[in-house]
C-alpha cells in the first residue's frame, strides 16, 4: 500500500478501536443519559439552523457544479421545515421504551441454576448509506437509544451536511456524559476507506447498508463483517376465488398506488380464474383510473381486452416474460391469472422476493394456508402490503426493513438492533 | 472455467435449487410427519450396521494409508455402540417439541390489525464440516426437526461414511412422505465445489461451519451466505474479594479440567488483589493437583513462589503477554491479580473472545455490575463456565455454540435454527 492508502486504512481502524471503547460505555448506560443525550440533540438542531443549513449549502454547490438532476438535489436539500421534523422525531425516539436489559425469558435448571436471557445492544453498527442526509440523524438515534455505537459512511453528494450533523450529535453526547466516540462519520468517502471498513470485524459487529440495491450487494459481497440487508421488494397481491371484490379493490389500489416508489409496494397480481372474468375488469379500472399500466399474461389479457372503456385508455397490454419478477416502483403492476390457491402460493413462492404477499380473502382456510406457506416476511390477510412497516407495526421507529431471515425479518424497530446475552446465577454448581 | 469445473458448479447449484424447493415442503410438514422421518432413522441406523461400518472402513483404510495419526483415525472411526448412541440421540430430537408455528409475540392496532410474530425455519442450511461423521446425523436431524433443509459438506476423511449416512436418512425421509432433498450430501470434496456452494445465496440462507478456527474463518471470508460462526473460547474466571474461596476453588478447577480442549472450558484466571495472598495459593495448589501448568503474571508469580510445594510441582512459570488471550484448550491456564473489579471487567473484555467468563462472589452488587458490564454471550455468576451449552441450558439439542451477535448468541438448539415471520389479519385495511 501507499503511504497514504496505509494512513488512510489506519484512521478507518482507529475509529472502529473507539467505537469499540465507547459501545462498551454505552452498552450500561442508564435510559436516562441516553434519553438526555437525544434531548439535547433535539434541541441542537434548531439552534444549529445556521451552521447545518451552510454546511448543506456547500453540498449543494457541489451538486449543481456536478449536473445533479433536479429530483436529486431536492432530496439532498434541508430546510427549517426539514431540520424542525428530525429534531421532532428525536425527541420522539427518547420517549420510546429502552429495549437494553429487558429480559427475553427466564428459567430455573434441575441443577439450581437460573437463567435469564436479558437484551443487550448488537455494539458496534455501521451504516453505510447514500445521499439522504436524515439518515446521518435517524440511524444515529436508533443506534444510540439500543445502546450500540455507530459508525456513519455517507455518499459523498452530502459529506459537508454529515459532517456538521456528526459534530452536533458528538456535542449532544458530551453534554449528557456519553462518549463522543459513541457516534462517529468516516471523515472521507473515499472508497478505500469503506473497503477498509468492511473487514473490521474485529470491532464493527453488524453492517447495514442502506440504499439502492447495488450499493447493498456490493456491501452484502466485500463485508466480512455480518450484513443485514434490505433489498427493495417484489410484492404480490393475490385475489381469491372468495374475495370481497370491493374489499380487493381497495386493498389493491392502495397497495399498489398510495406510494408507488417503496418496497412494499405490490407489483404483481395475482386473480384466482373461478372470479377472474367478473372481478378483474374491476380492478383493472380501478387501477387504470389511478394511471396504473397492467402488463398482463394471455388469459388476463384476453378478459380486459373485451373491454372497451379500458382498451380505449391504453392501460393494458401483454406481460413479458422479466415482467413478472420485476420491481417497477413505478405506476405499472403485472397481472396473471392462477386456477386455485396452491398455484398462486407457488407462483409467490418462485416470482416474489419474500418481502410483503397478500391474499384478499373471505375464506380463513384458504387465508390460514397462504399465510402457512407463503415464505415471506410479512403475509397480510385482508391487508395492503404497505403496513410492512416499523411504524405500522407500532415499533415507533424503523431502521429499515429486513428481507434477510438471519436476526431481523420484516421492519427492524428498536428490539431488533440488539442482541442478548444470558446470564446464569448459581451457588457453586459444577458441571459433572 | 473448464468443462469439468462447469459441470461441478452445475451440480452444486442444482443440489442447492433442489434444497430450495424441500425446503418449502418441509416449512409446512407437520411435526408428526417430521418425527416419523427422524423415528425411522433411529430405526435405520442399527439396521444399516454393516453396510455403515463397511463405508466407514473404506474411510479408515485410507486413513492409514494417508498417515493420519492415531488419535485422528479414533475420531473417524464407527462402532456398533457408537452408532446406537447416534439413534438413541435421533429419537431424542423426535420427543422435542417442535419450534415450527410457535408464537413469538401477537398484538393488535388501533387499526384492528391484528400481528402475529411466528416461528418458521430459516429455509436452506449448509453445514461446512470436517472429519466427525456424527456431525452428519446431528446436524441433518436438527435442520429436520426446525423445518429446514440441509447441505451437508463433511471433509474428504469421512466422505464414504457421510454418503452411506445421507442414503440412509433419505431413505428415512422417503418413508416418512418427506422429500428426500430435504437433506442432501455434496458428493465431491473438491474445494470448488464448497467456493461454489458458499456464493449461493440465492437458494442457500444460512451456513454453519463447524470445526477448527481456519474452516470458520475460511468459510466466513468467502462466503456471499450469512454464517453463523462458532469460534472457539477464551473464557475467564474471576475471583472476586468476596468470594468463598472453596466455591472458588470447586468452579475453577471444573471449568479448567473438566474438558481442556472444548470452547467453554476456562483458559484464563483473574484474582481480586485484596484476597490474592490468602486464595490464590489454595486455588493454584488445587489446580496442579490436576496437572494444569500456571503462567503468571509479576504479583501472581511473587505470591506462588512463596508456596515451596507448588515450586517443587514445578506447575508456575511467568507468563508471556501472548499467554493472556491464549486460548490453550490445555491443562494450562495464565493468571493475573486485579486491583478491582472494574479492571477485571475490563481485562475481560478486552482480552477475552466474548464466551463465557465468570465470577466467583458473594456480593450480589459485584455479581450484578459484572454480568452487566461483561460482553460475553454468557456470564456466570458463582457456577462453572461449563454450563455454556445447549443440554446443559435444557435446549435438549445443540448445533454449536455461537460467537455471534447476531441471531443466535450461546448456546444454540432448536428455536436458534428458526427464523420468523408476520402474519398479519385484516377486514380490508389499507394505509392512509
Amino acid at each position: 500500500m501507499s503511504d497514504s492508502a496505509t494512513d488512510l486504512a489506519q484512521l478507518v481502524t482507529d475509529i472502529a478501536r473507539r467505537a469499540r471503547a465507547a459501545s462498551l460505555v454505552l452498552a450500561t448506560a442508564s435510559t436516562a443519559q441516553k434519553d438526555a443525550a437525544l434531548r439535547a440533540l433535539a434541541k441542537l438542531l434548531p439552534a444549529a439552523e445556521a451552521e447545518l443549513l451552510a454546511a448543506n449549502a456547500k453540498d449543494l454547490a457541489a451538486a449543481e457544479a456536478n449536473g445533479l438532476a433536479k429530483h436529486q438535489i431536492e432530496r439532498l436539500t434541508l430546510s427549517p421545515a426539514k431540520l424542525a421534523h428530525l429534531a421532532e422525531s428525536v425527541a420522539q425516539v427518547a420517549e420510546l421504551p429502552d429495549p437494553v436489559g429487558q429480559t427475553i425469558d427466564s428459567w430455573t435448571r434441575p441443577n439450581g441454576l437460573r437463567i435469564r436471557q436479558v437484551r443487550v445492544p448488537i455494539g458496534v453498527i455501521g451504516i453505510i448509506y447514500e445521499a439522504r442526509p436524515n439518515v446521518t440523524i435517524d440511524c444515529a438515534i436508533l443506534c444510540l437509544k439500543s445502546g450500540n455505537a455507530s459508525i456513519l459512511r455517507g455518499g459523498k453528494e452530502i459529506f459537508h451536511t454529515n459532517t456538521a450533523f456528526a459534530a452536533l450529535i458528538q456535542r449532544a453526547l458530551s453534554e449528557a456524559g456519553l462518549p463522543a466516540d459513541a457516534v462517529q462519520l468516516i471523515p472521507t468517502t473515499d472508497r478505500a476507506a469503506l473497503n477498509t471498513m468492511l473487514k473490521l470485524d474485529e470491532f464493527i459487529h453488524c453492517i447495514i447498508p442502506r440504499g439502492g440495491e447495488s450499493l447493498i450487494r456490493f456491501v452484502a459481497q466485500n463485508s466480512t463483517i455480518p450484513v443485514i440487508k434490505h433489498y427493495t421488494g417484489v410484492c404480490f397481491v393475490y385475489v381469491d376465488k372468495a374475495a370481497d371484490p370491493v374489499m380487493a379493490e381497495r386493498i389493491l389500489v392502495n397497495a399498489k398506488t398510495q406510494r408507488p416508489g417503496v418496497c412494499n409496494t405490490a407489483e404483481q397480481l395475482l386473480v384466482h380464474a373461478g372470479v377472474a372474468a367478473e372481478v378483474l375488469p374491476r380492478l383493472a379500472a380501478a387501477l387504470a383510473a389511478k394511471g396504473v399500466q397492467l402488463r398482463c399474461d394471455p388469459a388476463s389479457l384476453a378478459i380486459l381486452s373485451a373491454d372497451a372503456a379500458l382498451q380505449a385508455s391504453g392501460s393494458v397490454q401483454a406481460a413479458s416474460e422479466s415482467d413478472y419478477k420485476a420491481e417497477f416502483l413505478d405506476l405499472i403492476m403485472a397481472v396473471r391469472i392462477v386456477p386455485d390457491l396452491e398455484t398462486a402460493i407457488a407462483t409467490i413462492n418462485r416470482d416474489s422476493s419474500g418481502h410483503t404477499d397478500a391474499i384478499v380473502t373471505a375464506d380463513e382456510a384458504a387465508a390460514r394456508r397462504f399465510q402457512a406457506a407463503v415464505d415471506s416476511s410479512v403475509v397480510p390477510w385482508n391487508a395492503s402490503t404497505r403496513f410492512n412497516d416499523g411504524f405500522e407495526f407500532g415499533f415507533g421507529a424503523e431502521i429499515g426493513i429486513s428481507t434477510d431471515r438471519l436476526h431481523a425479518r420484516g421492519p427492524m424497530g428498536l428490539k431488533e438492533l440488539c442482541s442478548y446475552k444470558y446470564l446464569v446465577d448459581g451457588e457453586g454448581q459444577v458441571r459433572g
